[in-house]
């Protein structure tokens, strides 16, 4: 049984997602966002997205991880924001030896639902029904998490050996 | 007396540089880079530069701290890598509860020798005059923290708290 969790970077929010995976089926094990406070002082806000996730790590205990790649957006500065916010959350998979994939959206896509072309809607449909769940996984960070999660899981270890750069 | 530490952020290479101020006089401390294995995973890159950032801070005990702003360069992808390595480093500063004010390179040259545009040379040359070093300190990335560390000592402790985040 391989348990993975699935990391979507944020300053602001940071989701994640847990699933195993039992050779034929995935098991949704847990889902949320580490959220941090705008009014805090940015080193204290990057100890906590970090302090969060190493204790998601302690808890859930994956072997490995699927971490969604920046997006290049137009606004710099925001995306210089989430490059920190990665930047702790790599750190943490670090520290406990975990192997490390990362995904951009398309990848993304192209795992859940067959195509890198798909609307978020669709992506968050596919994602409940690939881990049986009743109700659409929210919020959107948690759920782009878990997609990350299973893009990740449906990738060779070769694969993930050269991309966890 | 106070004790500034000064970064200079870089995946590869991160410029750390101490100096101390007793209210008149600038006293050298220590400088250096913290480099990284391009082979490495980026997440033990990261997790190296956050390690040795904590020896520094554990050794020197520097009460308040210097970061160079990003460079938002043409190239994208290695400005994502400062930014990374930049998380780890807030945060370990964070951890600290050291205080923390960031200089974007106009500021450290307005700082450091007066006006906003001055070549790296030039630059090199006002920190060891300041300091009282016989030679130009190096690696660049140690020199530039190093005025860093200047250029935050020369600020109000107000102007700090207002430039923290």
């Amino acid at each position: 049984m391989r348990t993975v969790i699935g990391i979507d970077p944020g300053l602001a929010a940071t989701g994640w997602g847990v699933v195993r995976f039992d050779g034929s089926r995935f098991i949704h094990v847990g889902h949320g966002v580490v959220k941090t406070d705008p009014d805090m002082p940015l080193p204290l806000r990057l100890l906590k997205i970090h302090t969060e996730i190493r204790k998601l790590l302690a808890k859930y205990g994956p072997s490995e991880a699927g971490v969604e790649e920046l997006f290049f957006s137009k606004n710099t500065s925001s995306a210089m924001q989430v490059a920190h916010a990665r930047g702790v959350v790599l750190m943490a998979l670090g520290q406990r030896g975990i192997t490390v994939g990362t995904y951009s959206p398309q990848h993304v896509k192209q795992a859940v639902i067959g195509r890198g072309k798909a609307d978020k809607a669709q992506v968050q449909r596919l994602v409940s029904v690939v881990l049986g769940l009743q109700e659409i996984p929210g919020p959107d960070h948690a759920a782009d998490a878990l997609a990350v999660a299973i893009c990740h899981t449906n990738r060779s270890s070769i694969d993930v050996q050269q991309r966890h750069r």
